[in-house]
Formats: structure tokens, C-alpha cells, sequence
């Protein structure tokens, strides 16, 4: 596909030879690119069985040859949920669970896309700063790659997280400094080194890969498009891309209409929402970011203005919930489901609850962003103890009974 | 579909209305049966992306309005392995990797298989004794499908395993006793309130929802089955539900040919392999277990039986690794595959590791039963520490000679 690059803050559009990752004129912060394509093909089969995301392809900025990882990222179910949409008073709902990808997160989608922009460079090693999603992601799609990988993370960052990064053979930089000083960092070492970088916003490519999460949903759905779509927030990458999706599918008149666009962030991290309800988009109001919901707890978000510009085209808005109401959400969804989702997947089901009488009577359709086993322990605090008994019949039957089971 | 039930044991054959789970003869232990169809179908279409493990139900003994569990059980990822079959000295390689199951493990196979079949009966609550991925699956599947678990574990069973159970709302009734205990008082209360058992082995329908993983397989790969499939064994049922999938194929007309099964176990237990070694299946060789690979971590294999005949049909038989083995198999099959299996998964990749050369020249698939996230912790001891620096350039650079990434 022939592509442009604009700049979301001063709109000036490059050809893709012109710039690397961001506007020279505007920086990293503000000067983050969207892809615009010369032409959107009207096709309407997509062999997402076989192909996953790269079903796709068409609609990606890459070269048919370059995109072969060989895992299959995406083809993630989307399940109707009728008694619980009417139980929250919706007329339809829809749960797309990402945590089915290969490393179990929405991330495979942008490292896929990264993996083959790489390729298409002639370029071998991929970094990134990051503790979650986008780190493991990256290693396993790297390792399925035959590529190489190099993380940078903050050095407090949760032993089992790190380790999941080690068994994949990156190499892991663990930063004496905090997550700001491991992202700069790694941009100073990718760019001597002439890596290819895998950090969110930054690089406008990753968000089209993450797109396919949208356009898999319209195509899943028959390309009867809900009126919401709900997704969780922290860099701002994730909902802008879900926007993007169904923007080039509308644009390519696959679909009528772009759903409003809900983004959820965490109320101890909820720095998108306050620049978006602040009006004043390219003035962020970056915090110190603390959450339950590490893959979304971030302070200073690297995607923030397009978020604000992509959501406000939507008709949407942002919202924020507690911890508290994330750690429900989690055990709420999957006792409701059976999808257990990392506290920023299920962030997107506590917003939902939050603002359900707003949504009364439309179709919903909630993006859940990665999968509740890779982070066990948050949610252990929301769940009651097992019952303990000796091994006989009575002490059971009491138990049994005091748990409502008989 | 129409069937009929034979004991593994003393061949006596009953119509499923004359039995309830194992041969009244012969017990549970010996008396397990196997599900003998009066027909097998003969089509080729199979819809594996909408209806997952579904598309074999004329394989499969439920009646056709019974078996929706509003999950995708199944339609997991089979990928060909060229460049490390001929590393291995194969002449082709298959990972199926069941990891990317609603629960992340095979056992969702059977979980849907006893919804399906608790739904036919009028029974709302499912019971079974386990510590991992088939409790965790069972009560993720019922919470989906609006019915009850009752999970039985020993009071030792690690917290987090326990977590995802009560995640899912199941009633956990934690046993101050063995595992062996823990199961023998499932058996006894599930009898007394008529719930439905979800027991390996005990209840032979879920073998038959297992050997879906083998049918997929054998679509995926356009009927063309390997020589050799290999997957790990605790209790014994999966592995006789490879053989049996392949089994129901090749009287189908679908196959020409049953792959020869081997089946990997821990060297700590290999209670099955010592029975099949033994030449008397009916007499097991039961064991005090010992692994790091905890879902196969079984001393007294309920299926061995089944499991030994089965095998040795196929003209395969049982090997051992060690703990050792199997860690370093986690971390090379994740690096060579960008698969990240639990301990129990890379056993097979680790048996495979270990008789590579008998297997010279054939074509091999592995069943991978498990997704890695599930115990991240048994395998931190064989990755190496990551590289700590304070945030500067020359620290970094040191950091990545070391490492060898530059």
C-alpha cells in the first residue's frame, strides 16, 4: 500500500522516505504521525483463519513480502453477549478478547507490524522500553522471527514479568532509574546502534498493526459495526488505533458508520482524560501514575494527542475508574463470561458499568486487551478464601452449604 | 451420533444407559471405557474458525443442542516447523499449541465435553479434583455456560492456582489431605448430590472431547498425518485421546494412516511408563511424584490402562526426561518457536529433544498442552539475570557487549 505520514500537530504531511519515526519540526511528544493511504481497497473476504491480522494486509503500510511472522497474531474471538447487554440495559453487547494472541496480549499486533517494517528495512534487532505487554510481545514475536530483541525496563520492574522476557532470549536492560529514564535511554541506544524501534507512538506503524483489532471486530460482526467501542487506555495508542480501524474501513465504505469511541484509563493514571477534558490537547497533563492496572498506569502518555484528536472525532470521551472497580470488573467479567482479563482488560468492563445508563438501548462492543494470567496477584485481594475441610463427608457438606453449593 | 461403551479391561460392552462412568465389574481404576461409535461420519468441511472443537460434534457422543459453550474451545494455531525439524534432523516438524485455549490448556477440550453433557442430563453443577489446568478450565467453561463448579484440591495447592478457580466463581473446597484424598471425596460427594464428574479417566466422555486436538490437527494439515505425534503424559487420557482421534479418523476414511504415539512423561513421575514397560497394564506401577512439570505431576495414573493399550496400538511408546530437561525445553522451544509452553508442555519438546535420533527422517508433530504463563516462577532458574545499568550510554554499551547484542 502507497502511504503518507502526517504530523498531528502541525499537519504537515511526509512522504514515508522523509521521516523515521516522528515530525522533525514538532518532536517526539507531539509531532507523532498518522498513516494515510493513497487508496483503500473495497474487498470484503479476509481469510482471518489463516492469516490473523495480516488478512489484512491491504490495509497495512507494509510489503506483501515482508509480514510473515510465523505465529498467528489476531483471528481472536468476538462473542455476542446478550443477557448481560440487557442485564446493563445495552440492546447488544460484544467482548473481543485480544488475550487469545500468541504472547496473550493486543500488543502481537503492533510487534507483528514492527517485525515487518524491520524486515522491510533490512534491519535485525528491535528495542523498546517497557515493562508489559509490548516487552513480552515483542520477545516472542522477535524469537518466532529469528530477530532480535532488546528490552529496556525500569530495574524494579516485577521479577515474573522480566522473566517471561529472559526465556524468550531478549536481551533485558534493566535501567537503575525510572521508566522515563529507560524510555530515553533506549532511543538514544537504538538510534546509535540503528535498531528498529518498537516504542509506542513514536513509531506510527505500530498503532496499523493494532488497527486489526478493530477491523477483525467489523469483519467478525459482518460489518455491522456497534454504536460504541469501549477500550482501555495508558499511552493513548491502543484506543486511537481502534478509532483508525474503523475510520480506513468507513473510508473504504466496508462500514457506514465510526462507533463512538469510550476510552477507560485508571483514576491513578488518568492523564489522557485530563488533557481531553482540558480542551487543550497539545498541552498534556502528564502525573506520577499509580494503578493496579500496570499495562495502563502510565503518567506520561506518549500518544496523547492523537487519542484526544481520534476520540473527539468520534463523538467520544474518556473516563476513569478505581482500582477498586477494576478489581471487581476482573472477577465480575469472568464469572459473567469466562474470560479472565489483566486489570487493564477488564478496566474496559468497570467502565462500562460506570457509565451504562448513559449507554442505555445502543450496542457496545468492549476491546479486552490481554490476558488475567499474567498478573494472578492483583486480583487475589477481590476473591474469598477457599473452603478448608478434613477429608470426610461431614466437615463437606458444611462447607458446602456455607458456600451456597447445596 | 450413536454409541456404545466397552471396558478398557474386561472388554464387557454396554449401551450408555447402563452405566455411568466406568465398568461395574471392573472399577475405576481398571474399569475405565472407551466410546465406540456405530457409525463414523465420512465429510471433509469442518468450520474449526466459528465452531472450534464443534466442527468434529458427528465425532462426538452429545446430542447437537447441548454442546454450546459460549467460548472458542479450540481452533488452535498447528505451525510447520521446517528450518528445526531439519535442525533436529526430522524431515518435517508440527507444534499445535494448545495454549491458545479460552483457559490456555488442552483440558478445555473435556471441560466442553462435560458441559455438553451435564447440559443433556439436566445436571447444573460439575465437580472435579485438580489442581491445575483442569480445574481452572472447568471453572472458567461453567462460568461462561451459567453453571456451577465444585473444585476439590489439596489444602498444599499453590495460592495462585487456587486464585483463578475463585476468580471464576467456583466453590473450592480445599482438603487438609492428599491429592488422592481430595479425589476419592469428590467421588463421594459428587455421587451424593448427583453432580456431574469431570474426573480424568472416571468419566470416559472427556476423552472424547480431548481427541479434537487431534482431528483439528489432522485438518489443519490437510489430512497428510505425520509419522510420530508426541505429547506429554500425566494421568494418561490425553495421550490415549491423540491415538483415539487419530483412531475415529482413520475408521472414518478421513486418514490412511495413525500416527505412532509417544508419549513424554517426568522422570519423577513415570508411573505409566513404568507400567507399559512392566508388559502387565493391569498392573500399575503407581509412585510417589515428583516434577516441576505439576500438571503431569501424577503418581497414580487414572487412565494407564487405556493409555498403555492405546499406545502400544499405535506402535509407540513411553519415555522419561528430567526436570532438568524440561527447563531448558521450556526456554529453547520458546526461542526457536516464540511458543511459550508451562513445564508439562515443553516435555514433549524435551523428549523429542531426547530421541531425535530414532526419529531420523519421519515427520513429527507436538501437541503443546499449556501456555507458560500459567507458572512463570519453575522456570526462572534457567534464564540468566538481566544486565543492570544506571542510565547512561557507556554503562548501556558495556551492558550489550556482554550480552552480546552488539
Amino acid at each position: 500500500m502507497n502511504y503518507k505520514l502526517r504530523c498531528m500537530h502541525c499537519g504537515k504531511i511526509y512522504s514515508p522516505d522523509e521521516v523515521k519515526y516522528t515530525c522533525p519540526v514538532c518532536g517526539n511528544r507531539l509531532g507523532t504521525l498518522e498513516v494515510l493511504y493513497d487508496e483503500l481497497p473495497n474487498e470484503k473476504k479476509f481469510d482471518l483463519e489463516h492469516k490473523g491480522m495480516w488478512a489484512f494486509s491491504k490495509f497495512l503500510p507494509v510489503k506483501a513480502d515482508h509480514f510473515e511472522v510465523p505465529l498467528l497474531v489476531g483471528n481472536t474471538p468476538v462473542y455476542e453477549k446478550v443477557e448481560l447487554a440487557h442485564e446493563l440495559g445495552l440492546s447488544n453487547l460484544y467482548v473481543k478478547d485480544d488475550g487469545r494472541n500468541p504472547t496473550a496480549s493486543y500488543k502481537d499486533r503492533a510487534s507483528a507490524l514492527a517485525i515487518a517494517k524491520a524486515k522491510e528495512l533490512g534491519i535485525s534487532t528491535i528495542y523498546c522500553a517497557s515493562t508489559g505487554n509490548a516487552a513480552s510481545s515483542l520477545s516472542g514475536l522477535t524469537a518466532a522471527s529469528k530477530m532480535k530483541s532488546v528490552i529496556f525496563v525500569p530495574k524494579s520492574a516485577p521479577a515474573a514479568k522480566i522473566t517471561q522476557l529472559l526465556v524468550y532470549g531478549a536481551t533485558v536492560i534493566a535501567v537503575d532509574g525510572s521508566y522515563d529514564e529507560a524510555f530515553d535511554l533506549s532511543m538514544e541506544v537504538g538510534e546509535e546502534f540503528g535498531w528498529y524501534c518498537r516504542n509506542s507512538a513514536v513509531n506510527p506503524y505500530l498503532l496499523e498493526g493494532k488497527k486489526t483489532g478493530a477491523m477483525e471486530a467489523a469483519f467478525q460482526l459482518n460489518w455491522k459495526v456497534p454504536d460504541v467501542a469501549m477500550v482501555s487506555v495508558g499511552d493513548g495508542t491502543v484506543v486511537s488505533s481502534i478509532y483508525k480501524g474503523f475510520r480506513d474501513l468507513k473510508e473504504s465504505g466496508l462500514i457506514g458508520k465510526i462507533p463512538t469511541i469510550i476510552g477507560v484509563q485508571a483514576e491513578g493514571a488518568n492523564a489522557v482524560m485530563k488533557t481531553f477534558e482540558s480542551g487543550i490537547f497539545d498541552e498534556p497533563n502528564d502525573m506520577e501514575a499509580h494503578s493496579i492496572a500496570d499495562s495502563i498506569a502510565v503518567g506520561k502518555p506518549r500518544d496523547v494527542l492523537k487519542a484526544c484528536k481520534y476520540v473527539k472525532a468520534s463523538g467520544g470521551k474518556f473516563i476513569s475508574v478505581s482500582d477498586d472497580e477494576i478489581g471487581h470488573a476482573i472477577v465480575e467479567l469472568a464469572r459473567k463470561t469466562g474470560i479472565f482479563a489483566e486489570p487493564a482488560g477488564a478496566t474496559t468492563y468497570a467502565g462500562l458499568k460506570k457509565i451504562k445508563d448513559e449507554l442505555k438501548g445502543k450496542s457496545v462492543i468492549l476491546f479486552i486487551t490481554g490476558n488475567g494470567l499474567k498478573d494472578i496477584n492483583s486480583v487475589k485481594e477481590f476473591v474469598a478464601q477457599p473452603y478448608v475441610v478434613r477429608p470426610n463427608l461431614k466437615e463437606t457438606k458444611e462447607a458446602l452449604r456455607d458456600a451456597g453449593a447445596i
